[in-house]
């Protein structure tokens, strides 16, 4: 998705600039201080700046209609972060989104550690900057992978449980299709994500402060955290699983693309995550058709070709060279130019 | 091990106050306000304090001679602090440790989310307070689990990685005899730990902030950070899985109690963690027999029953109720009289 391609030509800047890579010298050798660095830490941070969205994704949060939450900090849900320190706990839902980006591993083999940095850097800032889009709170980093929430006190569940499902089809779309391209290309074992989302309900989620002093994060303690970090193990690859009681708080056009799990593995035992016979009690885990799912999303258009794009006609072209920005740049406020705001 | 007996205690009392369990009422009447909670988050942290080490722990942290840095922040290694919200990047060495609980799960499905909330917290503020008394650093909370970093800029490779061997050996010991004992008793599905231990060298670890703004960590880029990980996954229930780097920054006495994990599996494929053929590199990992690793410690004594115990003879009972402390208890520095200091 064109959305994307700063990330992705991020990456390969920083592949095409690896040491390692290009001279296919010893891993010794490799650090030799006298080669030249292309490609840096820093290179990378002006490329994907932190505290801003690059101007394709500053269009889509505008279609979305929400304004993006840089303040937040990690394990510090603005909602209850009153708990810190404290011996409180308070119930309220909550639905957790585990991301995990797998086969990174790998590149190792291939690169620096340095372009690894980069490109896990990259990948991880694009699954924030989705997520924050979407009105996801960042919860914890997790290496290669990420712990969200969305909802909180002032969202309904059913916005909390639409918004995670719209970010995390987008990330995975992302994932999937355009880095796919890019390792096939550069021969790595292929990178690709496995999600797991659940909503626990009122009754069903504490929250409260884990850990001592400022070795601590508030977060919650549930059944369906829990499950929603099992069914990231349910996924296939680049797959998303979520519970039942986030089917049931989607709309129905959406529950039809959702099946259980067992489906697809034909193993029955595959269809539910958690069992409590004694309280009767089965708790379904579905696959998420993401694909199709984001097709019908207000914001996106199928082109003749099949992709998928953002629905905006205005999308600022994403080499950010204002000498390239077309004339309709003026209109977006992208943040190069802050004379129109 | 006694010194664990207040964690265990506290679990055993939550539990035994846990309306679901006690009751068999369903999940719904659980829930009735009106009845008596009888152990509280806010019990808890009576029985385990947060930023004081039990009087038994406190007695271990004397032995080994190093005072647990209560100061910490998740996220923010003292030593590399400084990289927080630069472009920087650094090389330097660390052991990271991956500690998982497993299991945990299925406790939600015999006891009130608020009893599995002090059960989890307990086991976890039992490997941070151990970790903590052998200088680790706690790096990330990861809901049933920990990563921790052993060294840093002033500590020597070797002694970061007795140290990590330490603190896990013990931890495991207390998850494997204690906590299932209690568990067996409760008919609870075992709780057990996989741990996996790597050393990164100089060359190989790259510290940096990931994330964005506070949405963020300082934390290492490395092969090894990510095999410590992986090599979790290999260890087997209660297992302690480490790297080559490890084993060989570790006494010959020591080397001795660790094997290739193919030698369990009886699976060749095991042997190596990781491979680039292409570089000659094949890095082995290992089970550690934890068991004789901590009976080897100078710290441990094992009586005629075959039982570890620490060796001080002044080890204070964990009952803290003043009337029960033994006369020995002033010359020990307990929390609760501060007047011998």
């Amino acid at each position: 998705m064109k959305i994307y391609d700063d990330y992705l030509n991020t990456i390969k800047s920083a592949i095409s600039a690896d040491r390692k890579f290009r001279s296919k010298i010893s891993t010794f050798e490799a650090y030799d201080k006298t080669l030249k660095k292309a490609f840096s830490y820093a290179d990378l941070n002006k490329s994907i700046p932190q505290m801003q969205l690059l101007p394709s994704f500053n269009d889509l949060a505008d279609e979305i209609g929400l304004k993006p939450n840089f303040d937040q900090k990690l394990g510090l849900h603005p909602d209850f972060a009153h708990l810190k320190g404290t011996d409180k706990t308070e119930f309220n839902y909550i639905v957790s989104v585990f991301i995990d980006i797998k086969g990174s591993t790998n590149l190792f083999s291939k690169y620096d550690p340095e372009t690894v940095l980069i490109i896990n850097t990259t990948i991880q800032r694009a699954a924030i900057h989705t997520c924050l889009v979407f009105g996801g709170y960042i919860h914890r980093l997790q290496g290669d992978g990420l712990f969200v929430y969305f909802g909180g006190k002032n969202i309904e569940p059913k916005t909390a449980a639409l918004r995670a499902l719209q970010s995390t089809s987008m990330f995975t779309y992302f994932v999937k299709n355009d880095l796919k391209n890019l390792f096939l290309e550069q021969d790595i074992d292929k990178i690709f994500t496995r999600i797991g989302i659940d909503l626990g309900k009122n009754k069903d989620v504490i929250w409260s402060m884990a850990g001592i002093g400022e070795i601590s994060e508030v977060t919650t303690c549930s059944l369906h955290t829990s499950l929603a970090s099992k069914m990231q193990g349910s996924a296939e690859s680049n797959g998303i699983v979520l519970g039942d009681n986030v089917k049931s708080n989607t709309d129905l056009q959406f529950q039809e693309l959702m099946q259980p799990v067992s489906k697809r593995t034909g193993n029955e035992s595959d269809r539910y995550i958690f069992r409590i016979p004694s309280e009767k009690f089965f708790y379904t885990q579905y696959d998420l058709d993401w694909l199709n799912f984001l097709k019908l999303q207000s914001f996106i258009l199928t082109d003749l070709t099949g992709e998928v794009k953002l629905k905006r006609k205005n999308v600022i072209p994403p080499d950010r060279k204002i000498e390239n920005l077309r004339p309709v740049a003026a209109q977006n406020k992208p943040y190069l130019n802050g004379s129109n705001k």
